[in-house]
C-alpha cells in the first residue's frame, strides 16, 4: 500500500514519527513498501507471523502489525518501529491468540506516519470480520475513494487499502470471498494481498503478479509470505509462488486456487531481483544472491575496468561485485566498511558540523583504496547524491582511479506499484547523459548494466519488446497498467484530521 | 456517548487504561458521561476550549479531545487522562490553530477505553470535514449501528456517537446542517451535542432537554457550553440556555436557532442537580449550590434528627449538609476528612492489607464525632457499600450514636440516559425496603429525601405525574424515551478489533 | 531537607521535572517539606509505608521513596511524582521485601527535582547499609558538605541529607547508632528523622522538637510517621509523639529511648497546627481541626465583622471559618468553589488568555456573593497575591462589601527548618503596615490573628517571652537555633552535574 | 571498566534494562567492554564527542554519556541505549556546551544495566570537577573499593570507574593532575581513561597499554579516541597513538606528555586486532582489516581444505574469509545471510516455538551450499554454540560436507581486562581438545591458526615467550598483570541499592 497521492495533502498537520539516516536523507534509495504473512491452523500463529516479518524486516521498517483470529474474536496489535520492537514481547504475543494470522510490515519513509494507517486494516462486516494487509500500490485509490465518500463512506485512514475493506463491505454478494473478488475487479496497480477472515486465510496477487508472494507449509500448517526467507526463517517448506491473478483460499478443507481475472502472462516486478528481496530468497524461481551475482558478471562482460581492486558499496553492491570481481580476475576487497548502528536512528548533526563532511554510514578503509585504482559496484543510482559522496571518501582515501560500475540500467522513471522513488526530476538518468551522470558523480569512468544485461542475468536471452517478461518501467517508462489517479489528480481531499497523531 | 451495551462485548481483550480508587472500585458513585464545550470565531480558540473542559473536568475524567477548524483544515488531539495532563502544553494547543473549536471530556470508568472512542469524533464527508463532541446516550444505537453495518458501513469506534457520523455521510440532503437534522431525526434517547464543520458551530439538545447545554458569550463570540462553570472560567458571560430540542447554528453571520421537531415539554435530568454539576453552576436557571442547600433544607424537615453535630460525607453531601445544619440549628462540623490525593490514581492496596480496613479515601476526625450522635448527610446512595464504611469508621472513632440522612430520593431504577449506574439488582434501594437497607448499612436511623422533596426544593409545589418536570426515572422508574436497544438486545456485533490498544 | 542554598547554584542546567499551578505559581503558598513513616517488623513493611506516605501526601507531592532490608539486602525505589501514581502498583512493592521499610515524601516546588534528591538516601557503610529519610531542614549543610568535600568525601545529591550520611560514615565508633548520634552532634536547624539498618529502625527528633515525629504501633508493630493520620489510615494505634532530642531505636528487642542531648525545652512549630499537619491528625496532644476551629473562635472575638455571610478560602480555611461563623453567628456558605483536578497538572494558559483572568483554580459561587456583604476567612497570608484575586473575583460576582480576616498572624520573616517560604522582602507584611496591605489586597477591612491569639487557641494564656512554647520566627523574628550558612555563605560549590536529568 | 565481580553481587535485585539476541544469549560472544573519546577546545566539542562515540558505538552498545565543560559548570547528559538513540538529539547536544567534553559507550550485557553505572563518572572536588571514562578493567577495583569503604567513603555506582573518582578526591596533592597520577598508580590491570578537569582534558593508557587509546587533530583541535575510525568520522588526522604508561594532558598551552610510571614493554591486547577493533581502523599501526585478511591467509596455510566453497560466518568472519579464499584459490560466496534487523531487539519466540530451530539472526543462502563442500571462516570460538548451529543450518541446506576454519588460536582462558569472557569451564577450548570439540560443533574437520600464525600476521617471525608482544592469555594463560581481587575475593559488599532502578 502507499497512498502517496493522498498522504500528500496532510503532511502539514501530521504528528509525525520520523527517522531517516545521512544517506537516507538524500532520498537516494528506493524502497519497498511493504511485507506482508499469514498462518492458518498453527497454535502458535502470531508467534509465527512476528518471525515471519521479521524475516521480511527490510521490506518495511516503519511499522508493523498482527491481527489473529481466536475462533470468537480478532484480536489486533500494531505498532510503530520494528516488529522486534514490539512483537518480540511475549505479552503482545499473548494477547494474540488464536490459531490464524496475518501480518504486515511498513516501510519507513522519511516524511512520517501515523498509527492509523497501519496495517493489517480490519473492518467489522455485515456478516463478520475482516482483516486484510497490503503490499503494492493502487494507481487508482484516490479516484475510488472519492466515489466511496460522496457515497457516504467514512474513510479513517490515508491508506489506499482502505479503500479494499470499504469496496468488500459494499459489495451485495453472499459470501465474503464473492465480496472479496468483487473489490478485486475495481483495483487498478499492484498489490500481493494477504486476508484473514473467521474461516479463513485468504492470499491475492494482482493479474500482472507485481509484487511477490509464496505459499509455503509448516508441517502441514499453510504459510502465506512476501518471500521464501520468511519461511526459512521458521523452517517452513516453499511450496510454489502465489500466481499473477490468482486468489489461494484457506480454510480447514485445505487450499483452494481461484483464477477470477482474464488470464494475462506475469510480469513481477524486476526491481525485487536487483534490490528489494533479501539475497536468501527464492523469486519467481530464481536465487536472489546469485541473479545478482550474475549481474555483476554480465556487467564485468559489458562494461570491464582495469584495476587493482574491486570494492563492492555495501551492502546491496556485495553479490555483483563478487560476481564482476570473480569474472574480471580483479580481487574483491571490503574498501569501503558501513556502520551497522546508523540504520534508523542517527538523525543530524549539528549544522556546523555538517560541513566536515561526517561520515554516520561509510568509511573507507584505506589500506585497501590507497594508491590503487579502484572499481566501485553499486546496485543502482537513484538522485546520485550517495555516488558523489562515496566516490569523494575514496578519492580522499588517497585512490588513484576511481571507476564506478552499476549492476542494473539507469532509472529514468518513478514507480506507482509500491516502491518509494523520488519525482522523475529527481532522478540522476531522467535528465542527464552517462557523461553528464559521470561528471555529476565525479568518477573517472561510469558503466550501467544493459536492459538486455538484466534480462541475460536472469536467463532470458533478451527482453521481448512485445511481451517483456518484467515489470521494467523505472528502466524503460514502459507501465504495465492505467495510472487512473495520476491522470486524473484534481482537488486533493482533506483527510486532515487522519493525520492526528493518535 | 456511552455505547455500554455495545463495550460490553469487547471487553475481554481490550488493552485499555483503566484507574480507580477504593470507593469508585465498588461502582458506589453516579457518574456523568461527558462534557462539551465550542467555541467560534476567536483567534485563541483551541485554548479557550482547553480551559473550558478543564472547568467541565467532574463531567468526565477519563479523557479528553479538541478539534479545530484553521480555514484550511481540521486540526486533531484527543489524549487520555485530564485535560490539564495534556492540553496544558502550549505544542499542543498550537497544533489546534484556528478561530472555531469544539471539545469533549469523556468520563472515567471501572472499565477502560481506547484512544479511537475519544471524542470529538471526526470524519471526511462529501462536502467537507464534519466533527461531533455528544454528551449524553442513544438508547437505539446498536439498532441504527446494525442497520449501517448490513448498508457497507465500516465503524471504528465502539461509540455510539460514531452513528450520527455514519448517518450525517449517508444522509443525501445538499446542506450539511439538514444533513445533521436527518441524522438526529433518527437518534432516541439523551443527547446534547457540539458540532463543527468548515463554517458552522453547531449544537444540539435532545427533544426533551435531558442533559444540559448553555449559550455564551466572550465578548461577542459565541461559546457552547455543558455548565456555566465553563463559561465562568475564561470569563464569558451567560446568555441563555440551549432548548430542549433546539439546535442552534453558529457561523459568521451570527447564531441562528432551529427547532426541527415537534414541540415538548423540556424534562432536563434531575440528577445534574442533585449530585452532576458543580455547585458554582446555574442549570436550568438554578443555582446548583443554592438547590442542594434546600434540599437539605427539605431533608431536615421531613427528617429531622436530634443530634450533636451535623457531618457531610464529603465533598458532594456538604451543602445539604450546610442547609441541613441550618435549618435544624445543629451545628456543621467536618468530621470526615477526604484524601484529595486519592483521586484517581491509588489502586488496590495488597490483599494482605485489606483487611486491616485501609482508610484510603476518608479519615474520620475523630475529635468531632468521638462521644457525640451524629448525623451524616449524603447526597445520594447507590449500592450503599460507602455508607456502610463510612458509618463503621464513624462508630470505630467513637460516635454515640451514628444517623444517616440523604438528599434524595431512594434509586431503584438504573439510566439509559448517559449517566454510568450499576444493573438494578446492584441498586441498595431496589432491592430493599427502608429498614433492611439501615440495617445493610448499619446505622441506627435512615431516611431519604422523598420525591416531591427533591421537586419543592427545585421551587415546585410537587411532582406533577402527568407531565413530570424532570426525566426522575431512576427514583421513579419513569423512562421518558423508548429504549429500543435494550428491548431488541441480540446478538452483539463483534467489534473485537476496535478494543485495540492503538 | 531542603538545601535552598545549594540548589540555587545549580538551577541553571538542570533538567527538571516542574509542576505548578495557577496561584502557586505565585509562590504564594507555605509548603511543608516532607513526610516521613517507618515500620519494623512486618511481613507487609513496604505496603505499610505506601499507604503511610499516601496519608502524608500533603507534606509532599514532587516525590517519594521507600527502601526496605528484606534480611539480606536494602531495596529501594525512588520516584518522582505521588506516592499513588507509583507505589500503588504491587510490582513495586513486591521488588520492597522485607520486615523492616522506611519511606519518604518530598514537596512540590515551583524550581524542579531531580531523582538523585529523592529520599531515603542509602550508603553502602563499612559495617552494613544505612538509609535515612528527613523532614527539616539543616541550617549549617552547606558548611559541613564543605568540609567533607575538603576531607575527600564525594556527594551524589544537593540534598542536606547526603551530609548526615558522610558524617554517619566518617564516625570511627564501632556502633553504627553511635556513629548516628555523633553525626547528629554535628547537625544544626531541624530535622525529623527516619533511618534503617540491617538490624535496627531508628527515629530521631532534632533537640528543639521543631518538625513532627509520632510513634505507632500496629498490633505489635512498632511505626513511626510524620502525623498521626499516617497512623490512621492502616489502623495503627497511636501510642506517644517521639520527643524533642529523643532517639528511638527499634529492634527485634523491642524499642529504645535514648537521650543524647542536654535537656532542653521543646518548641514545636507552630504552623504545623496553623497550615501544615492534616485536620485530622492529633500533633503534640491538639486535634489540629479543633485549634483551626478556635484560632477562629479568637478571631471572631479579636476582629468581629458585621456581615452576611462567612466565607472560606478553600480548603484550608475551612475550619477557622467554621469557627468564626459559629463564634460570630453569621452563617457559613461555600462561596468560593475550588476546582481539585487543577492540582497538580494545569500549567499554563497562553500569554493572550492571561489577561482574560482565568479562574482555573477557583471559581466564586455567585448566588452566595452577590448583594451580600463578605467575611473572607484564610488561614495566612504570604505574598498576598492570591488574596488579591480572590477578593477581586467576590466583588466581580456581585460581593457588596468584602472582609477579609486571617486566622493567624502577619508573617514577617522567613522560614530556614523546612519550610519553603519566599526571600522576605516577597513577604506582604514585612514591608507593610495593616492598612497597606489592606489596600494592596483591596478589601474592605483586614485583620490578622495576634499571636497570643494563637498561643490562646493552643491553650495558652499567652507567649511566654522567655521560653517562647513554639517555633514562631515567621512572626517573631525569634529563630530558636544559629543559622550557620546563612552567616557564612561565601562561593557555592558548583555541583553541576548533580543537575543531571538521571 | 567493568566491576564484573561487584556487580554480581547485586543481580538480583536490579530493576535492570536488558537486550539481547539469540546467538548472544549463549553468550557465544566476546564482548568489547567501552569507548572512549575527548574533545579540547572546539565550540562543537559535544556534538563531535557524539559523532566519535558512534563511530564506536561496537565497542559498547548498552549505554552512552558525554560531560562537557562550559567555562562555568560541567554538564552531563548520560543514557541507555544506542548513541543514536539520545545523542543525535539537538536539544541533548545543546545542553552539553562548552569547548572541551569527554564521552564513554558501555557494552551490552545480557545481565543488566543501571543509570548511575553510566560514564562518565563525575565528582565535585575540593578545587572543581572532574569527570572521567575508562575503558578497560580494573583488576583490584573490589580491594580497592573496600579499602576506601572502610575509611568512610559513600560508593555511588558499582562501576570500578568510581573508584578513580575517590582515590583522586582523597590524594592531598594541590594539584589535580599530580592526584589522578597518585590514584592511577594504585591501579592494576587494564585502563585507558579519558578524563576531564574545568582546565584540562586528560588521557592515561595503563602502563602496558593493553586496551588502545589515539591522539588525533581536526584543524588544530586535539582529539582523544579508542579507534581511528572515529577521527575517519569527523575528519579528523591521526597524531599518533597514545603511548602504554603515558599520560597526555591537554590543555590550553598545549599538548603535554607526561610518564610517570617505570618503564614498560608495550602488550596491548591482541583482541583488538581479530575481533574488537573497526576494520577500517588502524591500531598499533595495524590496519585491522590487513591484519585479519592475513590471519585468514596464515590459516589457508596451516589448515588448508580442498572444498568448492569459502563462506564467512558473517559479519567477522568476513576479512579472514577473504584472505583464506585469496590463499587458496577457492571461490568466495556469502553463504550465510545475517539479518542486520536482528542486533539488540529481538528478545526470546516463544518457547513453543523455539524448538522449530528460529533462524532469527542468520539464514543459509541455499544456493551458495547445497550440493558443495563448504569452509566456513570464523574469527573465534568462544562457547562453540553458535557454530553447532551454523553448521547444522549449512548440513540442512544440502553441504555435501562442512569444513570450519577459525582464525585465531583456542580461546582457553577467560579475561580479566575489559572483555566479557565466560567463566572459564564454559569456553570449549578450555575443556576439549581439537577432535571432542570437532565433534561438538559436528564439522566434518576442524582447524585453529596457531598462537605463531598471529603473531605472523602481525608481522612478527613469532611469539617472543620471555617478552611476548600482545596480551594473549586468553590463548596462552599468561595474564600480564597480578589478578589481586581475584585471589582475595572474600565476602563481597551488598551494594544492593546501586541496583535501584533509578
Amino acid at each position: 500500500m502507499n497512498g502517496n497521492a493522498i498522504r500528500g495533502t496532510s503532511d502539514m498537520n501530521e504528528s509525525t514519527v520520523s527517522a531517516h539516516s545521512e544517506l537516507d536523507s538524500d532520498g537516494d534509495r528506493l524502497r519497498e513498501h511493504c511485507g506482508v504473512f499469514g498462518v492458518f491452523g498453527h497454535p502458535d500463529a502470531a508467534a509465527l507471523v512476528a518471525l515471519g516479518l521479521h524475516a521480511l524486516q527490510h521490506r518495511g521498517q516503519e511499522a508493523a502489525g498482527i491481527v489473529s483470529f481466536d475462533g470468537r474474536r480478532f484480536n489486533s496489535e500494531r505498532r510503530l518501529g520494528l516488529v522486534g520492537d514490539h512483537f518480540s514481547d511475549a505479552r503482545i504475543i499473548e494477547r494474540l491468540a488464536g490459531h490464524a494470522a496475518i501480518g504486515h510490515n511498513r516501510y519507513s519513509t522519511t516524511g512520517g506516519t501515523i498509527l492509523r494507517n497501519v496495517q493489517p486494516l480490519f473492518a467489522e462486516l455485515d456478516g463478520g470480520g475482516f482483516a486484510v494487509g497490503h503490499n503494492g500500490n493502487l494507481t487508482n485509490a484516490l479516484t475510488l475513494r472519492r466515489q466511496l465518500v460522496r457515497e457516504g463512506a467514512i474513510c479513517q485512514s490515508t491508506s489506499d487499502t482502505e479503500v479494499i475493506l470499504h469496496l468488500v463491505a459494499r459489495s451485495t454478494r453472499p459470501r465474503l470471498v464473492d465480496r472479496f473478488i468483487e473489490a478485486l475487479r475495481q483495483l487498478e496497480g499492484a498489490y500481493s494481498l494477504v486476508a484473514l477472515t473467521n474461516k479463513k486465510l485468504i492470499g491475492a496477487r494482482d493479474p500482472l503478479g507485481i509484487r511477490p508472494l509464496v505459499l509455503g507449509d509448516l508441517n502441514g500448517t499453510p504459510i502465506l509470505a512476501s518471500e521464501t526467507c520468511a519461511l526459512d526463517i521458521i523452517g517452513a517448506r516453499h511450496v510454489r509462488d502465489v500466481e499473477n491473478g490468482e486468489i489461494v483460499v484457506i480454510s480447514k478443507d485445505g487450499v483452494e486456487s481461484l483464477k477470477p481475472f482474464p488470464p494475462q502472462r506475469a510480469r513481477p516486478c524486476i526491481f525485487e531481483h536487483i534490490y528489494f528481496a533479501r539475497p536468501d530468497s527464492i523469486v519467481g524461481g530464481h536465487s536472489v544472491y546469485e541473479v545478482r551475482k550474475r549481474m555483476g558478471i554480465e556487467l564485468a562482460r559489458e562494461a570491464p575496468a582495469g584495476a587493482d581492486v574491486i570494492v563492492p558499496v555495501p551492502d546491496s553492491g556485495v553479490p555483483a561485485a563478487i560476481g564482476y570481481s570473480q569474472a574480471s580476475g580483479v580481487p574483491f576487497e571490503l574498501g569501503i566498511i558501513r556502520n551497522h548502528y546508523v540504520g534508523r536512528t542517527f538523525i543530524e548533526p549539528t549544522q556546523q558540523i555538517r560541513q566536515l563532511g561526517v561520515k554516520l554510514k561509510h568509511n573507507v578503509n584505506r589500506s585497501q583504496v590507497a594508491g590503487k585504482s579502484v572499481v566501485l559496484i553499486d546496485d543502482s543510482i537513484v538522485r546520485g547524491t550517495t555516488s558523489v559522496k562515496i566516490v569523494q571518501m575514496v578519492r580522499e582515501a588517497g585512490a588513484r582511479e576511481v571507476h564506478m560500475r552499476v549492476a542494473s540500467p539507469p532509472i529514468t522513471h518513478p514507480d506507482f506499484y509500491g516502491i518509494d522513488t523520488p519525482d522523475q526530476e529527481n532522478l540522476l538518468a531522467a535528465t542527464r547523459d552517462l557523461d553528464a551522470m559521470r561528471e555529476f558523480i565525479g568518477c573517472d569512468s561510469l558503466a550501467f548494466l544493459s536492459v538486455d544485461g538484466i534480462y541475460r542475468a536472469m536467463g532470458h536471452e533478451r527482453r521481448d519488446p512485445v511481451h517483456p517478461q518484467y515489470t521494467d518501467h523505472c528502466f524503460t517508462g514502459d507501465y504495465p497498467t492505467a495510472l487512473t489517479d495520476r491522470s486524473s489528480r484534481s482537488e486533493p481531499l482533506q483527510l486532515s484530521l487522519l493525520a492526528e497523531a493518535g
